[in-house]
């Protein structure tokens, strides 16, 4: 299979005060076309450092594709470090000169004299166009390796890649297919979830299938991946395992694709003639931001009413006020009355309902923090169920959310 | 200086299906103590690929960062990796082991197998607690370079990181001293705010101090910078120049540490008997959802009605149909009378509320998408403003909540 390294090059990196999103959007792209990518190296912007990393890419790789480093204010150092591996000078290109003067001409604005030395590349290189900017890309070929040179500047590293390198790439290397599926679970835990389907994940590797557990906060997203030389036929094959992986935990799985909780509920909604609306206490509103994330959600989510405060679930939706005497508010009574309360005072036909504790205050031995009930209310009727979520607040309130989500995805399908 | 690599272990980064966040918040917060990140090199979690970045790692750098490749499903090929890397190998720590028991005693939960193993550590390396999770920290010390391995979860991975990696660098290192101080505004862009405080920034420049402009959706962050050998008095230089700088524009400037809106708000009113509510449509319980964020928010937050249909707007809000008839959802006068309606039926002294759109739909050539109208309400009376946001729904909305809590932020100190 072949192996490709990726160098970024730039101390914006470095320093945090940029996010390395090309990295992982080339992963992405490469996967796809059945390119491992083996490495990321980010490095500054030094002659030594590109150097360096360039010498230990070519013995890990057959592909090193170095993005940055290139712009009128920078690229002398990386074009010239390039030259000196490749053993080459920079000449002028006539075409390339061209058609960075058209670019300043078409924007009406002077050109720089670093502008014209952007016209300068090395010699023997295969010289890969920029419609975007006036940076070209490089194509190098050494002991059997490629090395391919692009812009750091994502819009144009990515139309560089999508209308020239990745064809290059399937072309050149005779690549293999890969195929991943994702399957999104909601409601267990990595190893929980882990020990549930041992047997399966066992015979899965077993058949040269790989698999990987990706870890959010209420959401294990599950890739399932082979490789080979005919897409159909491996896309059948992981089908069925999914298949079968669905008999194991059916209760868990809520799609086969990548997509949030909140996307795959919105799906549902927007094709039925149902309205939802939220009453939240421990969620606080954010609830209603997950099902408002969704463009179009006007036309099934009613609204919520965030009843922080006690005296707002009994005014706002009409709980009554001795089930929170009785109960306390973070209780199945009450909050099964406010997912009742909240359809009625809305006109909603599906009602969810959250109330728990947080934290990190507000526990005590009884209930303590990360006790969570949530309800469900539906033309047919109120359910609830009690949640031991954890100590960390915000993750508290993203694990309830999703949650109460998921509940209500079970009461509608 | 003290140079560092971060190594990120993990196949879904090189697969593109999770961006490496934790490097670059890693950057961020060793750059802040003095560190230089010189390399950061993303691996898969295979145990020859492991020792070898371990390998060119310890040539390059003084401090190696291990983040990821540990946690109950992954965990024993970096932990037998590490034992051989240091000649060691894993002993059960019973301190850690009774951490993890109570661990999921709190959480209700029972305790596998695998849970167990985690108690299992490399005998010799000093044991990072992790109160978030399973996964223990761990640092070696290994031909006077320090290497650290930490969990890739990134809430946890920070805890560890702030409540003890970061003191513990700082005191084997004995960094010079960089201080870095925030400055956090809101309500103007990156390039707008650049230009009117330019002549601030030539004079900074010059005389040796350093500026990042650190952009967020409404929020730009600027840290200055400077170091040398004594801190008090380089923390009066950099509070001379924030003064100078709180004289050129003083309204986008809401707090001089790093801090989030939300907190700035909750500080003020944590201390006031007065209370809050909000009245959302288009931020659709996103601004409920970033107060309630803050623990203790209870005390003055009654909650919030998220009126996303009309007919909300009037039951909920008492709205006069009149006006959205005659001005439309989005106008001053309805946005004024949701504000208004939200202080009177949830009985809060300050309301704030929104009315916009937030797209991809739903725009006309009068009120293009991005259109917000955001009205806050108090004991004096009621004001609004017209914003202008942009075209993407997710940062609309998050742009609108932080202009919202700003406008309440102003009306209110």
């Amino acid at each position: 299979m072949t192996k490709a390294e990726l160098i970024s090059i730039g101390d914006e990196i470095l320093l945090g005060s940029t996010i390395n999103t090309n990295a992982s959007w080339l992963g992405e792209k490469l996967t796809e076309i059945g390119i491992k990518v083996w490495q990321v190296t980010t490095i500054s912007d030094s002659r030594e450092h590109i150097l360096n990393a360039l010498r230990e890419a070519e013995n890990r790789a057959d592909l090193i594709v170095i993005t940055g480093g290139l712009g009128p204010t920078k690229d002398d150092i990386t074009k010239d470090t390039l030259c000196e591996y490749f053993n080459t000078e920079l000449v002028k290109d006539e075409e390339v000169l061209t058609r960075i003067e058209q670019y300043f001409k078409n924007r009406d604005r002077g050109m720089l004299e670093s502008n014209i030395r952007q016209a300068f590349l090395p010699k023997g290189c295969t010289v890969i166009p920029n419609l975007h900017g006036t940076a070209s890309g490089m194509w190098f070929e050494k002991n059997k390796k490629v090395f391919v040179s692009i812009p750091g500047v994502p819009y144009e590293m990515k139309a560089i890649t999508e209308n020239h390198l990745l064809r290059m790439f399937t072309s050149h290397f005779k690549t293999d297919v890969i195929v991943n599926k994702m399957v999104m679970t909601q409601g267990i835990g990595e190893s929980f979830l882990a020990e549930l389907i041992s047997d399966w994940e066992d015979k899965l590797r077993n058949d040269g299938f790989g698999l990987a557990y990706l870890p959010n906060p209420g959401v294990v997203k599950l890739r399932i991946s082979k490789s080979g030389d005919n897409r159909m036929e491996i896309e059948n094959q992981i089908d069925s395992r999914i298949a079968d992986l669905k008999k194991i935990v059916p209760e868990y799985i809520y799609a086969e694709e990548e997509k949030s909780i909140q996307a795959a509920i919105h799906e549902v909604l927007s094709t039925k003639s149902v309205t939802l609306a939220t009453a939240e206490s421990c969620t606080g509103g954010y609830l209603a931001h997950l099902i408002t994330q969704n463009p179009g959600s006007s036309v099934y989510f009613k609204g919520a009413v965030v009843a922080y405060s006690n005296d707002i679930k009994i005014s706002q939706l009409g709980v009554n006020p001795e089930l929170i005497e009785n109960h306390g508010a973070v209780s199945r009574e009450v909050v099964e009355a406010m997912a009742v309360g909240v359809c009625s005072r809305l006109g909603a036909d599906y009602g969810l309902a959250t109330s728990g504790i947080s934290g990190p205050d507000g526990g005590s031995e009884e209930k303590p923090v990360g006790t969570v009930w949530i309800a469900v209310a539906t033309p047919q009727g109120v359910s609830s169920s009690l949640f031991h979520m954890g100590h960390h607040r915000g993750r508290n309130i993203e694990k309830s959310a999703k949650a109460a989500l998921d509940m209500l995805r079970k009461s509608i399908v």
